[in-house]
């Protein structure tokens, strides 16, 4: 194995892919060093911004380039990690061991729409908002629909088996996918595009390998004609149990919504909060976090007042003060908010041709009526789908006050969910406030996203707190029978949860990635346990085998 | 490695399952040493009755069991076979090696309904037809209807990616599957149910694995409730490629109907004949082939009579020489075959409740009706569900008269579909009888299912027809971008193709299948190419690590 100076890297891969297509500055590095994953925040609100700097930045024009790269670097030993849109939140494109990182957004074509089999075929650097409206122009839709979406790629939907909001009806990134092409380290180009799929399934390997097998360059997807009409029904029920009740009654009565969605009484009075007050008024504040935090204010002000008004929430100045006091004592919050006299919101969204949405919007009313919901007519709905991508931008702000918030998607099948929900909840309340919906319900089974929040002044303890928050959740979700990881895919933050659900295949896995990435390059460290690592490492001066995952 | 005598192998097996469920006897090694494959009936039609004789045969009661036997197997490099019920029509469980033949059917409980998930735990060995009884007692259907349901398990289902007749609508077993519980050599028992499924997809890697990487002892898999009603409908199309734009319209609006079936000319003539005539009187006749004779000897004996009667068969006395005069000069049988004046026939179906099923049926006439099919009621669907089942057990009569017949069901999506269908029968024609239907259709596309017959009167001969015709079908179907296996797995006969079709990830399952199974017993041989093997030699006295896969 030939080991590379950083000046050998850098003029290998600018032979590749151009001058203009590769950047060592320090802006860049700061930039790609890190997602979304709030862990990462933590680090850059306590001033640690370099903690994971690349060696370089590249962005290849296409799958020739994204092999010739892969070959070198494998011929070298340097670890590769794929990016898209970098808005992953579990960690996922942090380059640990440095080396390169592969920008794919170069590669951003929509290759064919096939209108008689219906489907695309598809560049991975293409941005998710993009792609869709690609196919509203030609009369389709891909039905994906993720909070991301504006700032996510194809590519990074795969590679972390993506869900989007409409999955009940259209199924997850998994379910939309017949074939993609994917370059191997050494530079094989392979496509698993087999039309109908025969066995071994290896499209269903590659999804959700998030960069630990190969770097996805294309990718072929089922689409839907676009339909003629959306129609939204909320309804109040009085509790989860109730609620799930009726979410399992409507996904097992053959009825296919785009969305049904279920909130706690916490979650459901910032979802009525959120979705019933003037948008624009509304947009300047922080959303659900906004809604948190006045809440928190209000209800260390004026706890009495708190519980008359709760179901018509009013601003409150938002203070660093009241937000610190509140999640510094989690348990109390957490009863506070447990105490609030809310009902559990549940809104309900169809689509199709006039008459067939109608039709399934009538079935759903029926049931969910008749399993005890009360009917909240259709604006909240409408509301909720208007505001439907504005979470994903702002939580920033919350970091600003001091604050870790994250979320966490799990899922089980229906009768163990309650206990998943509130096996969860009892771990993580002494420890951080938490909240949570129930959303991407299918006929079997459903998934749960909590929201957790905790502060410590000083950026240290915050890590530690939000491991510790998140241990305790994983261990939580481990022992009611969940799997760990819904839509959000595993990064860095969950491979020790995954290593213990996968536990008995890890064997299977490790023998898959040695085979095709003998050096270890690909992604090091993701999706499974890693090495022991030490951060920022100068890779391309490093004998990768020993790391070989 | 330890290698054992033929006695101490025996002995060893026996201590593990009772000397009860352990046979050495030759009729048990001649049932067992082949399924339905018909290149197996070939050997037996030649008198070759015990080509691939297992060394024994054993019946474990419980996972622990085959646990055991799979250590024990696995310390001597003795080969297994796992055995459902044996109705497999690709060779899969034939003991090409010898070795022990491991019979799951004493593993046939229902352990478990769950109502809320509407889940099913089923052990491996259990009979098709009977768990559909016991979910039906229970209100309840697994919506899996092959034809083979009366002859085959839930394991074998799973190992071989079965699909059902009503996939259009419930999906094939690979949509139904939860999770499993597997056993792999050494004898770990693993179980991949993890509710709702993560990355990477362990249970979609067991799937159509043909018993090459472990044993599946037992599935949860998704039920539904009993629908209300069924419905059906027949319409004539002027062509294939009315009919076949008629049955994507149908897939792409949004109804899932449960059959929806379209026979090419000849081979409407064929399901004209049988599924409009007397049931009780046509079940003395030959299934499809019955009618297949008929037309032979009636295109023989008076050709003009057979073209203005053909749309109305009536009996003639098969005869052996007629067949064989026919199925001798496939190309003028063919030209015969395609000049008949038939239209094309198309079945759909729809369940659910009444009123929906209504619905549905209601749409799918009037996009039928549009595309250019002729209404034909409702008569020609309902003979075909009641006689759904009677196809697979009457190969051998055909056999007798000295033809071989056989069945490929391939897929592509629907803008490869005609082409796919074109490709083969000119491919084909030539050498064999041929003739199709298109069934399994898909939002994205179909399966077509061919059926090949001919005829040689030296049993060597006819074998090397055989492979020689299917060798012609595989080349087409790979060079028309259909994939090789729809549901009938891959056992010995399609691994030069699976090969072909998943070239560039062999490497990728090699490295798989050596750590999973480090000493190649696990049903060697199939699925992808095997070393060159000589037929009979004694397994339990061989060191496997040689043939190690």
């Amino acid at each position: 194995m030939q080991r590379l100076t950083q000046n050998e890297l850098i003029s290998g891969l600018a032979a590749i892919v151009g001058d203009a297509h590769l950047s060592t500055s320090r802006v860049d590095k700061i930039a790609y060093s890190a997602d979304f994953w709030p862990k990462a925040q933590i680090w850059k609100m306590g001033g640690d911004v370099e903690r994971y700097p690349p060696d370089c930045i590249v962005w290849p024009a296409n799958a020739s380039e994204v092999s010739a790269i892969l070959k070198y670097c494998d011929e070298h030993a340097v670890p590769v990690v794929p990016y898209g849109a970098g808005s992953g939140v579990c960690g996922g494109t942090v380059p640990i061991h440095g080396g390169v990182v592969i920008d794919v957004k170069r590669m951003r074509q929509v290759r064919a729409i096939d209108p008689d089999s219906l489907t695309v075929e598809v560049d991975a650097g293409m941005n998710g908002q993009h792609l869709e409206d690609a196919l509203n122009a030609r009369g389709f839709t891909l039905g994906h629909f993720p909070s991301s979406i504006m700032c996510s790629t194809v590519g990074g939907w795969i590679a972390a088996r993506s869900g989007g909001q409409f999955s009940s009806r259209y199924g997850k990134i998994e379910d939309m996918i017949l074939g993609l092409e994917v370059v191997l380290p050494g530079g094989r180009v392979l496509t698993t595009h087999h039309r109908l799929p025969g066995a071994p399934d290896w499209t269903q390997l590659i999804v959700g390998s998030e960069g630990t097998l190969g770097i996805i360059t294309s990718a072929e997807l089922k689409i839907c004609r676009l339909p003629e009409a959306r129609r939204f029904r909320a309804f109040r029920f009085r509790t989860v149990k109730d609620g799930l009740r009726g979410m399992r009654a409507v996904m097992q009565a053959g009825i296919r919504p785009i969305v049904l969605r279920l909130y706690d009484p916490f979650d459901s009075l910032i979802a009525l909060g959120k979705e019933t007050e003037n948008p624009v008024e509304k947009s300047k504040e922080d959303g659900p976090m906004g809604t948190l935090r006045n809440i928190f204010a209000r209800a260390l002000a004026r706890p009495t007042e708190r519980l008359q008004q709760a179901m018509a929430p009013v601003k409150f100045a938002a203070t660093k003060a009241a937000l610190a006091t509140g999640l510094a004592v989690p348990t109390l919050t957490n009863r506070l908010a447990n105490a609030a006299p809310s009902p559990c919101l549940l809104i309900v969204g169809v689509e199709g041709s006039e008459t067939e949405s109608q039709a399934d919007l009538g079935k759903a009313i029926d049931i969910l009526t008749r399993e005890g919901g009360a009917d909240s007519g259709s604006r909240i709905g409408e509301a909720w789908l208007e505001k439907r991508y504005a979470v994903g931008f702002k939580q920033t702000k919350m970091m600003n006050l001091g604050a870790w918030v994250d979320t966490m998607e799990v899922a089980t099948t229906w009768d163990r969910l309650e206990g998943l929900y509130e096996t969860v909840r009892r771990a993580v309340t002494p420890n951080a406030f938490i909240m949570a919906h129930f959303s991407h319900a299918y006929r079997e089974g459903c998934s749960i996203y909590f929201t957790m929040a905790g502060h410590r002044k000083d950026p240290e303890r915050a890590e530690q707190h939000y491991e510790r928050t998140w241990e305790l959740a994983m261990d939580a979700v481990l022992a009611a029978g969940g799997t760990v990881s819904h839509h959000h895919g595993v990064g860095l933050h969950k491979v020790a949860a995954m290593a213990r659900e996968h536990g008995g295949m890890l064997k299977a896995w490790y023998a898959l990635k040695h085979t095709l990435d003998p050096h270890g390059i690909m992604n090091p460290g993701k999706l499974f346990p890693p090495e022991v690592i030490e951060p920022g490492e100068p890779a391309a001066e490093m004998d990768l085998e020993r790391r070989a995952i």
